[in-house]
């Protein structure tokens, strides 16, 4: 017994989780990246949350959907859902640790890309495309949910990810034509539902959707434990 | 089977959640709101979210925890958590909803009152004591997590509610003191642990301890998880 025990703390997984701030509209969605916390710490990993010390591309009020006058910076919003434990991305060292995690929400794709200005035109943040690119040279394990695969479609070309469905279902989802977007770059995308993940072994990536589903809290919250305990097994 | 699933539909119960902020050191605490929306969600409660429209006491920068220069909107904050969906509190009417749920984080000691700077001495904000006192005396249960059971003290005299321990355990509960503090306002207080919840069957009272015990983000999950259903079968 005491041997079994030794063995799982000394192979607990250590995972940087990539913020992009905090909050659906302008950073990373509260709801998705709380639930891989929670689902990261219950399988006894050990947390590292990142995030680009820089300026956001905006602040959205989000009572009101539109810009407050007074940008906000990347790290210190994120530093809201990771309770003041954050570190600048560009000291991330990727030998450090065994698998990444990008959480979605707009922020994904104002803060960590342009995609939600230019779609598969997009430009990564360097800082974000040297991380995600080392890890998956490193053969490390790769997870993204909601909006975040468009990172791992625009940096590892052929491979395979999930946004959820390319059909909007009567508005069950709202973002359906990032699925057919997202292929442009040369991945290939699958459907799944949202307590589904789709996982390219191949390329080490686990993919779910997230809040790209007009769901309910658990719904997300099951579909990103799902991701976590298959980013862990393939650790 | 038709009867009974469409009695549990029509016993949906409505819950208002009564947010402050969005992060542990200005607003509602992140992952203690979430897992709140998570639960309530999971039990088919029909969640409405509601902040007061104020400012701040301040906005803390969360890397170096000290203010920033602009201060921000509770309401606009809030609606981070809530996703867009939140609404004024002043236009809550308790006869609308079955229960009331307070996430903790200082915002509850900052924003909801100003126990934060007075402690027992404190001020609840006039439209937040009007709507707890309210659902209090319509017999409606009330859930409070970390530090917003204070606000059930100073309201409701004579209730029993905890926020853990009274000692600091080496640091594992780094507000201890907050037990003696609230003891003041003639509450009776329970010593409890982070996994269990505090229940004042008469005064319909639910409370746990969440993030003053200095624990990982599942135990808080599954603390609050356990306070939502408490919650839910008072109602």
């Amino acid at each position: 017994m005491l041997s079994l025990t030794v063995r799982r703390m000394a192979s607990s997984h250590r995972v940087a989780v990539l913020l992009a701030g905090s909050g659906v509209y302008d950073g990373s969605e509260i709801h998705e990246a709380s639930a891989a916390l929670v689902a990261l710490s219950r399988h006894n990993a050990q947390i590292s949350c990142f995030a680009p010390d820089k300026p956001q591309l905006h602040a959205i009020n989000h009572c009101a959907g539109a810009p407050h006058e007074e940008n906000r910076n990347v790290l210190q919003e994120s530093a809201r859902i990771a309770r003041g434990k954050v570190t600048d991305l560009a000291q991330l060292k990727v030998e450090d640790f065994d698998a990444l995690l990008v959480p979605g929400g707009f922020g994904a794709a104002k803060n960590l890309s342009d995609w939600a200005l230019k779609g598969p035109d997009c430009t990564v943040d360097p800082t974000v495309a040297q991380t995600i690119t080392q890890f998956h040279a490193a053969k490390k394990p790769l997870a993204f949910c909601c909006i975040a695969p468009h990172l791992a479609a625009k940096l590892i070309p052929g491979c395979t990810v999930t946004v959820g469905s390319a059909d909007s279902q009567g508005g069950k989802w709202p973002y359906a034509e990032v699925a057919g977007a997202i292929e442009k770059l040369g991945c290939k995308h699958v459907e799944k539902t949202v307590a589904e993940t789709c996982v390219d072994e191949e390329n080490k990536i686990v993919t779910t959707p997230a809040f790209m589903y007009e769901g309910a809290f658990h719904e997300i919250h099951d579909g990103v434990s799902k991701m976590v305990e298959d980013l862990l097994k393939l650790c």
